[in-house]
């Protein structure tokens, strides 16, 4: 469920970006159990300042996004809201029982890997919220967008990794567990540790970061792995795999190996200086003013 | 998806209760396509102002209607709200193909078949809306809902009618259209009329009302005919069989034959003077200001 206000921000938020991301995180969560996408339910609240334009306009990515992913749209509501906009979406996947990936499958000294890169989605919020923030300051000034297309992209027009699911397939490689980063890296490490009753050691300097995130975390005085840490919203997929399969993986540029499960409970990140520190998932603001 | 302030109002919702409800109207679309209820997911968006025990109550009412129509409750969501509480549920069912019911499947001179009585859910909004204004205007005064335990239940904790299914099934009966009446029985009655192509005559005296919705009716100088056409929120099933069908159904209390269907396009309301009015689905506000 998406509630404006909360999730996003239609004041920054084209509709029909909107509906394409509010659809793709749900198919997201499902890649993320190894499992097919095959139905969605899309309901809304909307109050009396949505035109029926605009609600065709959200309804346009949500059916795009079906059609990209090989999804049917087979339901859903329409009712009013007294305040926002609010979208609920009930994704419904297929899975052979034997090919679901749970997150409670990791084992001792198995590998932690990330496909693409992470932090860009956050990066990409920071420079809408400081647009706007300019914008409202003067509205005579034109939003400063140029070079950030990547980042931007990741924050308001995000995909889902079924062809990372396909491709791990091909490869013959099935995770032991799996997880998609809604939260932040920080968060989902955690979540595989806790639920696989096991500890980690995450490196950070292996954390994948593009270079225009890089730039532009520097241009906010940022740290970049903090912000792949707990910026969230990359909807990449976070996954253990056995000692085995390294050498299938190792030489694929859309994975990354960022670390491996421990005995006990503690999550340790280890700085590129060798020094450990026990992982936290913090919401952003406590890493601000630390 | 119910949204506080619009589908319903937790000065006198019981959040179990409201639980229960949002869990059964779901249940209710899919037995109105004659299938069975498997499985439920719940989204929920709240503010601050909710305690955990407030969202224990909710869920302990979600969870006691799946118990009791045997569904199993398989995931969802929480999150952020910044003003009410909102609740989206996906109800997933299973039919077989040939045993699927839909709207348009209505033929000339098929008979129109109501369970149960309607009508009470209206009342028992109007009832616990009245009381409302009463304790505002002097909150010493206790809410007076004696004698009228059957219209409250009927609003605050409706029932979604599985067992009219099973007694279908048993009496070998298949209705050729069939849907709920959650928005009041003129406004389902014209959905079986457009979607099957079709026009129809409802006998208004036919219309099962409960006494104590009569008296109610009384008490506030409404129409108990108008109460049952468009009050809305009964959650009873509106059918139409075949003709063959009637012996089999004349005797059993639970079944009301209220109408046949027409050629045409024209719904027509016979009132028991034998006069006949166009059938509207209107908003109660129309009526009252006739």
């Amino acid at each position: 469920m998406l509630v404006e206000g909360v999730h996003f921000d239609l004041s920054y938020s084209p509709l029909k970006h909107l509906g394409y991301k509010a659809a793709v995180v749900n198919f997201s969560d499902i890649y993320a159990m190894n499992g097919q996408v095959k139905q969605i339910t899309v309901s809304v609240a909307l109050s009396n300042r949505f035109s029926l334009e605009a609600v065709e306009e959200l309804y346009s990515g949500i059916v795009l996004a079906c059609q990209i992913y090989g999804v049917d749209l087979v339901g859903g509501d329409t009712v009013s809201s007294n305040s926002g906009l609010i979208i609920g979406i009930t994704a419904i996947g297929e899975a052979q029982k034997e090919e679901v990936v749970y997150r409670n499958g990791a084992k001792d000294k198995e590998l932690l890997v990330v496909t693409g890169d992470l932090g860009a989605a956050y990066m990409g919020l920071q420079i809408l919220e400081r647009e706007k923030a300019v914008f409202r300051s003067d509205p005579n000034i034109q939003p400063d967008l140029e070079g950030n297309d990547y980042i931007l992209e990741r924050q308001l027009k995000p995909e889902a990794r079924k062809d990372m699911i396909e491709l791990l397939q091909k490869l013959n490689v099935k995770p032991t567990s799996m997880i998609d980063v809604s939260d932040g890296l920080a968060s989902e490490v955690l979540h595989l540790c806790k639920s696989s009753g096991l500890g980690c050691q995450l490196f950070g300097e292996k954390i994948p970061i593009d270079p225009t995130v890089m730039n532009a975390a520097e241009d906010f005085n940022l740290d970049p792995t903090t912000c792949a840490l707990n910026g969230g919203e990359d909807y990449e997929l976070l996954f253990t795999v056995q000692q085995s399969d390294y050498d299938r993986l190792k030489a694929n540029p859309n994975f990354t190996f960022i670390g491996h499960m421990s005995e006990g409970s503690s999550a340790q990140l280890v700085t590129k200086s060798g020094q450990s520190v026990e992982l936290t998932a913090q919401g952003w603001d406590a890493f601000l003013h630390k």
